[in-house]
């Protein structure tokens, strides 16, 4: 017995209210639709309102999304409600950005092509012409845009015309070592994914492997987070570390943040498709199944 | 600024079928409470569905809980529904069972002591003499019931004496090391919480660290369970797990495992006191924050 | 600066006695070796010692691999040592069995394709012919050898004839699915490893996830051991695990199943490769670094 | 059959050079000793080496400690070797300071109080008297010395005296909260522990776990380190971490937090007690088991 695919993603937020959930679980009940799994969350430091509901549409019929938009619309107007309907079979299609490391890479296209993340990648960028190969295996167009100082901005024109084309729900910064412009942050804001390391404490600047190898740190770690204008700095989505000891040189330390970077920024994707990642004052909330 | 002291819980759990958040959120919203947290689960292979709501009752008035539950039981019982409404303030009555170990009983009271676990311990129950002390420094009174195989049935009847004297919501078999009577396994369905070692691969039988040593196991694990009539072997609530290697001998992955004992019992207990375990069909749904 | 390329592994075991690390350190010492990292253990409950050494030899001269052995075998006969010499430089040849499953293959060819994994893979040997486009990208021989009840001697027969042909150093069972007969597994010892799930409790026989589902496990996990004679119940090298629960249907108990084999295969491969495992009396000491 | 208890360590550090371990390794075997587990390393960075030996002396005689140190003497000097000889039975003398929070000296003194941690408690000195009571329960002097901006040096001379006359081996700030002076600092260097937050990524400053939880963090973290001049900066012992999410407020968070302070202080205090940390320009290199 599978799990039922016909669903849909009802997501929504909102000033804290009386009536906030039941605005949402009234009109589904009266659309006849069946609850699956549903998280709520009041935070009540910022005073503001979280839901998430997976549900499945009556059977009898062919499911109306115009019908349901158009009839949520007003009830959710009245709680100054940001709303979104997603069937949970849609595939969004997300561009991948890389530079020459291709470990995140190598990770996300086979959870792709194993289905364990479900979206479709039409376009692979990237400032070097390195992970063509792979791209190639994968039959997935990679466009090979080099970028430097003097031509970030129409290097950044070609990308967001990529983006804009594909119609990209989402774009996943895998590594791709370049910072972004503020206008290109700003327009990717709450649909563009980085990963950094983390490391304990945190270190700045240049080679911070090489820092925290002089710290001897006995962790590393690393960081899934919607970009915004500060490199490195975004709301975070998830995080992971793994234990490392003195043997570890800076070399070992970076293979071992390679290995949770995959990890984790494929998490954090797979989070983001699936509708659990809300995006509010600069943090997010997150419900993990 | 401080979390909400004066929330309900609200939890419930029946057949899955069309309404069943509706009917829990709309009762609540006509009742002017505001929801905090809620989540839900609808068990696709067992057509069962779970809800936990934490709500705030409208704050002009006193909350009339007799009102609430009379006016609530007519629409949960049209759906087969079992549920439970619980004060947040409420600190459940916790009967704590030992035996001579004391890691278990000691990392309680530290949490008892702290507030970290919200309940009151009216009595804790030994068949040796050894942890009276213990209980002693935090004013706890101490039962002394030894037991053999000729008087396990007046003991068990003592024990469950103290216990419905004491109207203990929740048994605490912290390293306890008697496996009970049926009949008392089936009197504490639900309401008593056990803790075991957990071994990959699992060994049966005596000396099980033993059996983990000779087959060179790297993890040690512990699971929280409620108890049922097979001992070690009722329903879990959670589990944790820690490294080990070849130099760990038999001594030293027992004491690993009472580290991972201690966390992990006192996460189901703290689990079950917040109302956050469902117990249905010998098995559990637990809604972690 | 890297890490030094040109050393050596001498590893080693035998009865526990005095001077067991003296015979090792002074040939060491007295060859002009310089010792990088050293481990040893000894066993106080089997009586036996086992030391892994990475040395540098003299870098005036070549290193006369064949006089350093010669010169030990004598002292280490003294002892009745086992003892292994291994440039670190040699990547040895690691046959991987597949059946239709290519989680695991694409894991460790991955690692073989970045230089994570130091080794040759001659061959990936296979009872379907699912994976051969795989095995084809990276430019590996792919042996389609189908295995029925009948034919299992034959077919066993043909794998060990490419298992020698190869001078295979590993066999790997990346999820091969088929129990091996006691000769082959006789054949193989100490050089062939296979991954299996790791549940709490354990669970034998047939859809142990869904056993484990039916159970309510919060953890899943998975164990890379050596083969014997029994299935899924070698030697243990490493094992991992992740967190689950209520919400993971079997097949999401089996999805997280699969990234921890993954991870956890190719951990035990490398501490092989790194000549960091000693198989002794059916249990193993590993020297993590 | 348990441990042998009636064994030595000996640990030594000293520039990498050829014979390194010869020099320990032979001087071992002429006393003959028996080696029960050994560890070195040569850091290739810092071109330093280190080395841990647990042994065993003949039984037929008594050790005599002074010969041993003797004899061995001149051949460490012959390296630049500093050099300690411990015997595993000593019990070092361990004064913990604390300020008011109880959840780390509570956890030490429970390790202290069955043997997990073998060490004695000659003092605990507070800046508060909110924990005397614990103290007592312990049977433990408790000093009590309130420290303000003008009494600084002063209470320091005190805090310096205890420790003198206690000839305590090592000073544990079990959340002392109290900035040490550089004079107390260095006059402690190597034999004070200190544990702190550690959160990803590093914030500094004032309520750090406001500001985590500003930014949404995903994991908290604790560092145990040796104490330097820069406040929670010195060189790392071990980390810990633990998941949190959005539901996380900072008081939430802090409580996380305090659970993996314990965990990670009293594991730092067991490694330096057992003698497995080396300090060396800034860094720990850390022999766990």
């Amino acid at each position: 017995m599978a799990m039922p695919k016909d669903t849909y993603y009802l997501t929504a937020h909102c000033p804290g209210n009386l009536g906030t959930v039941d605005v949402v679980t009234r009109y589904l009940r009266e659309q006849g639709c069946y609850v699956v799994e549903m998280q709520t969350f009041d935070d009540v430091l910022s005073r503001h309102f979280f839901i998430r509901v997976e549900f499945r549409p009556p059977t009898e019929l062919a499911f109306d999304e115009v019908a349901f938009r158009a009839g949520f619309a007003p009830r959710a107007e009245g709680f100054d409600m940001q709303w979104q309907l997603t069937a949970r079979q849609y595939r969004p299609n997300v561009v991948v950005m890389v530079s020459r490391l291709d470990h995140c890479l190598n990770d996300l296209l086979y959870r792709y092509r194993t289905g364990q993340l479900a979206m479709e990648i039409p376009a692979i960028i990237s400032n070097h012409s390195d992970l063509q190969r792979l791209a190639d295996w994968h039959h997935i167009p990679y466009y090979h845009l080099p970028v430097n100082d003097d031509n970030r901005t129409e290097q950044e024109a070609q990308v967001m015309s990529i983006v804009r084309e594909c119609e990209a729900d989402l774009v996943v910064l895998a590594r791709y070592m370049q910072m972004l412009s503020p206008a290109m942050s700003a327009e990717l804001t709450g649909r563009a994914i980085n990963i950094h390391h983390s490391l304990l404490p945190g270190f700045k600047g240049a080679n911070p492997y090489h820092q925290a190898y002089d710290k001897g740190v006995k962790l590393v770690g690393a960081t899934a987070h919607y970009i915004n204008n500060e490199l490195d700095e975004g709301p975070i989505i998830t995080q992971g570390v793994e234990v490392v000891d003195h043997s570890h040189y800076p070399e070992q330390l970076i293979a071992k943040g390679k290995d949770i970077e995959c990890i984790t920024l494929s998490r954090a994707v797979q989070y983001h498709i699936e509708q659990r990642v809300f995006l509010h004052q600069g943090k997010t909330v997150v419900f993990t199944s």
